[in-house]
């Protein structure tokens, strides 16, 4: 393997850089969100079209690093903005919401691709853990791009959106728990263990930790620092077994709890927004476009099992908008919010298809069904906030 | 070559950029610059103690791109602080002080290594070639280390604080033009030319880009794009025959002249202070401590190299002070502030390295050298600073 030249790797990673950010604001322009544009960047930046994006070599190598950094510092900032107590009191309506909008879907795909004979098959030597990853990659909603959609209707303090998010939120726990390398009990125990035990000794032992760093002098030592401990743990969680971003979701949250949470977000920021988009690229480079071709054997399944992918996946959600019947709300405006899906279920996706768990042709399907989802949620959510319609309907 | 284990690289980088920072501060608290903390967490974590610096295989690449990037964003951020029109504006005084604090130095280096024999012997094929790379190494000013001894001081408004930066700005890029990875005069006149033409014609076109890409609504994208630039521009210095950090700089100092300057320089220091810290690692990782046990063959020959090096760099910065007549100045002060070298000659000294002109045991010279000067100042600033002297001795 040659060593790689680093001119030239500078260019790859400017190139994936520039691509992510024209085609995600040429996404937001047109009303979508951005993380699409960042993964049509990749389509076209992959193997499929123009193979700038390397997947072997040490040229590779490094990219799938920078990647695997983008993906843990998003989970690492994503477990930031969760404020635990925040989460326990939007009550009862969110939690309602989430765990429907998280176990319907679930189920509806686990059924489908258990039980239900189709074209794309399991692809994987077990069929129900492949049944279990399909069923996983339903569930969480996006809280980036719906709070992002949300902000742009500007609907952040309507009563809905609070449901949505916190909703939104709570099934990013729910549907981070629920994986792991490879879809079993004892991996999702794992999981609700290493965060439950990182979570309770971090909550207490961190504030303290960070209070002696905040005390030295050297420059942003709160950022280095919090990061490191981003990596420590997502190291110590996929050494015990369960996934990396399990624990870089769990640094977020126990950092959250600590005095220096403002400073330390603030900061994160930026370093998480030149790794993500190499997440996001590298994904979408990952597509087999041959899959799409109507004249390749299999083509009219694929799509057929990405149809019915979607299909579910919007009526899983739009169903959660009816799971908290003691408060009055527009129901169907808090289903269409919980429909796009986005990062967490393309890391299933893409640690499914790693793991040799999910085939090509079935990530295909998903990858597609988390666009429909991304691309079919920002408008409904836009006309269905026009309409003057009743408060409970 | 194996695949690099991901949860073993980030534990890694984790522990390099936690000993870097504890290293840094330990340094600081004993009124030292944290660089040399950086170096000497390198040591301590390099081949000659702990080993935990990766050096070879996949894991040896990754860290390896990453170090580039530091000292890549490090120089951009360098050329992003030097304001072009205050560089002229702080007047003759600092560039007198500047051209012979770069040309002194590298003199006497040059003609030590060139002329007298010594025991650490050329090391190259060429022994011009290395005295040029030697010089080199003694001429720049480390604009962060004075930078940040004189606000320790509380001396940063002092006329003598005001020509030391304005000179330290000017010897960064009389130095980094002098260098490039092989020193003849051809490379200096490509690495001249790149970066009159670039800073020429990007003053010129990137303000207007820079305007473009402004009014784009999508999250950190002047970042995003500002990074690229300086990874493209670096990437096209060293295809054009020069050197990495040339394009990085002059992406810096072409990006200053923009409007969005200040959320530019903002947005990318908590991404340089991520990637930095494995550069001063790994630079000190790969010093080779078997150079100084006395028992050695050629320990004492190189020690007294060293030391040579040593009193050549203080001395022609020291003289710096006065070749500025005409204004009346602690001329000793100046020049002390001038003496200690850091990233800019470390940076020459690990490409001379790579590229097999300086052997090990010059490296160790040349670093002990980096790291004497880096001592010997702060406290002797200190001294000076507090003795109630006349303006002009």
């Amino acid at each position: 393997m040659p060593e790689p030249s680093i001119p030239g790797l500078f260019v790859i990673l400017a190139t994936m850089l520039v691509a992510a950010k024209l085609l995600g604001e040429l996404a937001e322009r047109i009303g979508q969100p951005a993380v699409l544009g960042e993964l049509i960047a990749g389509v076209i930046l992959g193997g499929s079209v123009l193979g700038v994006v390397p997947t072997e070599g040490a040229a590779g190598e490094v990219v799938h690093v920078f990647a695997e950094l983008g993906v843990v510092l998003l989970l690492f900032e994503i477990g930031l903005e969760t404020d635990l107590r925040e989460m326990f009191r939007v009550g009862p309506a969110s939690l309602s919401v989430a765990s429907v909008g998280v176990m319907l879907p679930f189920v509806l795909g686990f059924l489908y691709w258990a039980y239900v004979p189709h074209a794309a098959g399991g692809g994987a030597t077990d069929l129900t853990t492949a049944a279990i990853f399909v069923g996983a990659t339903l569930t969480a909603t996006s809280v980036g791009i719906t709070a992002r959609v949300l902000s742009d209707l500007q609907q952040m303090s309507s009563p809905e959106a609070r449901i949505i998010i916190g909703a939104a939120v709570i099934d990013d726990v729910l549907g981070l728990v629920s994986l792991a390398p490879s879809g079993v009990l004892r991996i999702f125990a794992v999981a609700v263990g290493f965060l439950v035990v990182a979570v309770l000794l971090g909550r207490f032992l961190a504030p303290h930790l960070f209070d002696l760093v905040v005390r030295m002098r050297v420059r942003y030592v709160l950022l280095v620092f919090a990061i490191a401990f981003a990596l420590g743990l997502a190291a110590l969680a996929a050494l015990a077994g369960s996934a990396l971003i399990i624990g870089a979701f769990a640094a977020g949250l126990i950092l959250s709890g600590t005095n220096q949470f403002d400073t330390i977000e603030r900061e994160v920021r930026p370093v998480a927004s030149i790794f993500a988009p190499i997440f996001f690229v590298s994904v979408g480079a990952s597509v087999n476009l041959d899959l799409l071709d109507p004249t390749r054997e299999g083509a009219a399944g694929l799509l057929g099992v990405a149809a019915i992918l979607t299909l579910l996946a919007i009526a899983g959600k739009l169903v959660a908008g009816w799971a908290a019947p003691w408060l009055r709300f527009r129901r169907l405006v808090v289903g269409v919010g919980m429909v796009p899906r986005g990062e967490v279920g393309l890391i299933f996706a893409d640690i499914g298809r790693r793991a040799g768990i999910l085939n090509e042709a079935v990530f295909g399907a998903i990858l597609l069904m988390v666009m429909a989802t991304t691309f079919v949620a920002p408008p409904a959510l836009k006309a269905l906030f026009g309409s003057p319609s009743p408060a409970d309907r």
